[in-house]
């Protein structure tokens, strides 16, 4: 590393490239900010390419939730980890930072489709899954689901040391 | 996931645990805030468990240098990934979350230091490396190192399920 700086010559443009991190990926570490004093967490995510907007879930209280109803403004961090390489003072990786607005989702509809673009993300076999959410949300009643709106995707690499 | 919440099933308060996470990382998301916008970035760290701090490097010049001198709060995550847990919508973790000020070093002992912390974390042979710093820092002349003091750390965790 270091993760997204100026070096252009680690930048990723090729919004494909992008894509297949965000695709690949199961978790993302988001920044929050509360008067100036920086909040971060990990959550899983599920990616909506149609709409450029992640959707995550969470318990329905707490400072997470807190914090977005004061501050929207949200910075997003998915790294695709390549291994340390050993001997180089140097790490291989590619990631991708989105910066957003984070908003909280009480509509029911949108409540499912954020859902369902979650497990469509998470997991290899979402047909069983996506029956019951559909049958009833139960399981999720307790549980806050919420989005982020990227206004601005920028991708880095620096591949592994032959 | 999610990390870092009220979930006081998930809390690690035992300090030789969150010792171990830290120890066995590589690399650490930083969040910054500049005007309450949330900045993040990944860097290598070091850690040095005498002082409790963390060290890093970077280019010595970049937005993330005019963040920290405009406002040193920083929160920063260590992340140990152990998978998602396909059909239970749910991710198998331990992380960290510290705290602190982060600060540029400029002092030469202390920049020695911090290059010192960070090999021993990162290489698992750190004698040759170690040797060629202390005979002569140009390798290192255009890097920035910098530091968070810990205030505060707390840790999660979320095991496999069997």
């Amino acid at each position: 590393m270091p993760f997204h700086m100026r070096r252009q010559d680690r930048e990723v443009t090729d919004k494909k490239k992008m894509m297949e991190i965000i695709k690949k990926g199961k978790y993302a570490v988001i920044a929050l900010c509360s008067d100036n004093d920086p909040y971060i967490v990990t959550l899983n995510y599920g990616f909506d390419e149609l709409t450029n907007t992640f959707y995550f879930h969470g318990a329905d209280k707490g400072q997470k939730i807190d914090l977005i109803k004061a501050n929207p403004n949200a910075s997003l961090m998915i790294i695709e980890d390549l291994g340390y390489q050993y001997g180089h003072c140097s790490h291989a990786y590619r990631s991708v930072v989105c910066r957003g607005k984070m908003t909280l989702i009480d509509h029911p509809e949108e409540r499912v489709h954020g859902i369902e673009v979650m497990i469509h993300q998470l997991e290899p076999r979402p047909e069983g899954q996506l029956a019951r959410i559909r049958d009833t949300d139960v399981i999720w009643r307790r549980t806050q689901i919420f989005k982020l709106a990227v206004e601005s995707m920028t991708g880095k690499e620096r591949p592994e040391i032959e």
